[in-house]
């Protein structure tokens, strides 16, 4: 960490700062420059990231020189996480296209689904069974039956399900009968739920919150990390902007960046990152394109009447159609799918 | 709610877009223009607003014409609300000054402060018991001891507290000791928690998201008031822009907007908006004079110290003195302080 | 356009607001809701837009129905615009690609770099002569001398050149030299320029303001159609946002969005987007997947001596592989390259 | 300046970073910590922030010690500049208010509204004769007429007047006849005009642009100031964020952050910034309660019929009101109005 000096700091703030460091630990290397001294600090800076130094006097500025988090880097393990979900592999060479309605409604919707979604190749299935809607006259879920309509969806197809958690209480439940635990871009820095997902080794599926800095998000990752649990996946689906076409921002750059900061697998979602059906195919194929280690979509039998997200919702045919030119995208940067 | 028609919309998918609306309950009306069919969809705006519509055939987009809140509108109720917090009135002519530290750490020193924010007129001791970091290794407050810390505040000084839940398993901590639940920014859609807090009569505090709009903001107010808890308070503490020389960028037009659309009072945090201790007074002066309810400051005897958040807390001293400059501005707009 | 009035309108104040339409030469049809009165305006929506109407007392709200652009719509022109520059086809199934140093520096350095992409299969050669820098210290570009030795590189390679005007003084002197004027980011809301540049039928570039709007970058196109020009490319190029790993968060979603919109060719330039070299290759190639009709890259023979923006730079080498994989992607969407 | 190595950086690259550095004439500084090699550069920073040192192998990242500007420093310049527009004092204690329309319209109606805002107390007259309109089917001003109107105007009440530039082409009519020169929001950026502007001692006042940062705001004064002219006025109005119930989000931290930073006035422009005629007024006062030296406010007699914004006009009956409340609240922080 570099601690930047006031040009008008006198010697006593000098002293100040550098007894302060001591106090925590550190040692400090004093380098007068023409314009600016500054204060080289030795030691481990993610103690000093957690000081407030730019409190103390004659201070100008602090520059952080480490990435803040550990568990989650390249730095600390360089080969890419590989996730096995009940025989799906997440962060291989082959891509894992997660697929399913926004929200489980009936039985035989969410198992007609499945079989689609299955048919045409996607490996796991997606649907949620608590939603956190930003209304409360929203539809707000089956709860407690939706999961079990994905199991019986699970039991017929042999796809692995993944569905949000949204309450600390709910745990439980969740190791139960997911097979991943998706923690939703509203909640992604409830960080209550982060430890308590943390706590177990399950796979988790944490999305970006809307608002939330590449650095911010792997720090949510590595909250979970930091508990024990080792299988987290990245899912990067919009960021808020200016732009009021689509729902949120698709941000694709940041599938190589994570890549190159972190060693966990990378999903995109492009229904929630657009809210537009018609967005969801071109966003697709340039997740795969970008470098993406796996698909989130929302597929719906019949999306007019979903009681969620109709409108980013595509038809089984148009998923199906999907699933071929994102192999052949797949083929050509290296991958299967 | 309006619905603009495609202009190639065919007869058959207009059929087809008022038949559903029908099966909606809902009376439709169109309307040839020049360029573009609309149809006026007459009936509940609310219930519409969960339909997707634009996924039906034909549709170019959906313009809704009321407001998707009900309880916490001004149209619903068009006196101010005023909340009685053991005594000390949020809402109403006078402001409500809420100081304290930002994390409580010893317990003297959290009485010792309460004693000097009481002394410079403050009325009520905001302190976090449970802090929600960023960064898991940062220090994430004393939890039930720091509660038990403002109790012996209050018991004191008598000022009520104000503190920050978390996690929906704490709700009977909370109602048990604090005065103001506070409901933080990274939590104000955690809708489980605020359907938690929705369900008593305890003063809330609502924070706005970091990256949430007025619409949201409401309506996260909303889901508290539909469970039944009228006492809601707003407080406005910086969205999340592009500029970095501030932690977050203060929005003070949320205050006459809020004030407009909402009968609810609104309270502003300066010190979180800009996480710079000397963007403080300035920003506290400019929010009384755009007409703020109350004011949220962090105050701490020994900030290079502080546990949490050292770097935007001002001195007893310093709050003395703006609480004076408050003082002025507060009554050149009316108001008491 | 609709015009939504508050519950309280008075009926003089109602009558009043169609007055004011008749006026202005349009007419109304009221209806009465449950919770509001609406009133439809039926003439050309494009005037009220300029109309200062929510300043009419009893008005709430005013919504548009139609999009306030014309020439540059695809319901005005149904077929994709192709561009023809020098015998290069812009718009078709054939992408183009167009590439070269930020800052022209020296006459063998352009020559040399415009061999190289050639050889490597770009059909446009970039390059700047005219720079907008941020900093007034920064290298400004040579100007003139700076077009000179892009027409040298022309010349010997046949690439034809795109490169950005600053000022309107400079018109003639665009005109003459360069096959494609550029309009940069900075000054796309520069309403004298694009007047200026809408005046020939030289072919435009322009690139999406810093936060501009889908509508404001289509209000721009249309500045220069409305005085002529027909040849106007539109280059998606990154927007602010608040994440700090890259310079711009480059929007995808913006390709098929202004391809459904309009029938302008859309170009993607992911090294201005990203800032960043290495992550130019997969923003690349995610682009061809999401529908772009072309790239605008920078490439320099020695990125760490450039004069400006070397750290977004890719070397001739790698924009050779950097092609190879474009191509497959550009066949695997049904294009070539 | 630092650079941050990699941990993977070779010897070899060490070594060519340093003679990199040297060969710009910088001193380097070897600092060997626990997980990263960093190098202190010794020498003009500003120098160093135009070289793309990321673009060298084995570096990691880069950090400005310096701020890149220097004229408009607080540093450079400890006392606050303060600007004489023909006998007005722009920058010392008593606030200027700036106020009139939009647009130049009709010169009875200028003229008018001159002396009725003179009369509540305005010393500056502002207008707009060449207008900066997104769509180009939107009134773009009466130009050179609209210019003659304003200083008929400023002939009837003594007020100087201030009016925006757009063409590089205008600047000898500018020098003539305006006294204050605006640089509008959308040329922030355009710097063949800023130059333009800085090569004479007109009074200049920019205003930020739409999606500016402070350090960029600061830069484009540099610009004019690094031409010569030293009479330069900040002018805040308002920042594009994700929020769309004003036009923009005015950022009232910018100011005492411009006055921290820099040693130029502080002028607030809520019109512009809130759209809505409505928050003028708390905004304004806020303004003032933040520490601001001037306010831009438009003023029409009719601005239901205004031609341009009258969405944000004042009347002026509500402008004369607000000046005894801006008096009041400017008396309270210690100012006059």
């Amino acid at each position: 960490m570099i601690i930047v000096l006031r040009p008008d700091a006198s010697e006593r703030e000098v002293d100040h700062i550098v007894d302060r460091l001591r106090e925590l630990g550190l040692k400090s290397q004093l380098s007068t420059g023409q314009e600016r001294t500054i204060i080289g600090v030795i030691g481990d800076d993610r103690i000093l990231q957690n000081q407030p130094l730019t409190a103390l006097p004659g201070v100008e500025s602090v520059l952080p020189i480490l990435a803040p988090w550990k568990l989650v880097s390249r730095e600390f393990k360089k080969d890419g996480t590989v996730i096995d979900v009940g025989g799906v592999k997440i962060g291989g060479n082959k891509l894992a296209i997660m697929a399913g309605p926004c929200a489980v409604e009936r039985l035989e919707l969410t198992v007609g689904i499945a079989h689609e979604v299955k048919a045409a190749g996607a490996s796991i299935l997606r649907g949620g069974a608590y939603k956190p809607r930003t209304s409360p006259y929203s539809f707000q879920g089956l709860g407690r039956e939706g999961l079990d309509y994905l199991i019986e969806a699970r039991k017929q197809t042999g796809l692995p399900v993944v569905s949000e958690i949204l309450d600390t209480r709910d745990i439980e439940l969740f190791l139960e009968k997911a097979d991943i635990i998706q923690i939703g871009a509203r909640n992604m820095q409830n960080f209550e739920l982060l430890k308590e997902v943390g706590a177990y080794d399950k796979p988790v599926l944490l999305k970006r919150g809307l608002s939330a800095t590449i650095k911010e998000f792997l720090l949510s990752a590595e909250y979970i990390m930091s508990r024990g649990n080792r299988n987290v996946m990245l899912c990067e689906r919009g960021i808020r902007t200016f732009e009021t076409q689509y729902r949120n921002t698709l941000d694709l750059a940041a599938i190589p960046t994570l890549k190159e900061l972190s060693h966990l697998p990378v999903i995109v979602d492009p229904s929630h990152a657009t809210g537009k059906w018609n967005l969801v195919a071109p966003m697709s194929k340039a997740a795969v394109a970008a470098g993406a280690d796996g698909i989130l979509i929302e597929v719906h039998s019949n999306p007019e009447c979903a009681l969620c997200d109709g409108e980013e919702s595509i038809k089984p045919t148009k998923f199906k159609e999907l699933m071929q030119d994102m192999r052949k995208i797949a083929v050509a940067v290296g991958r299967e799918l």
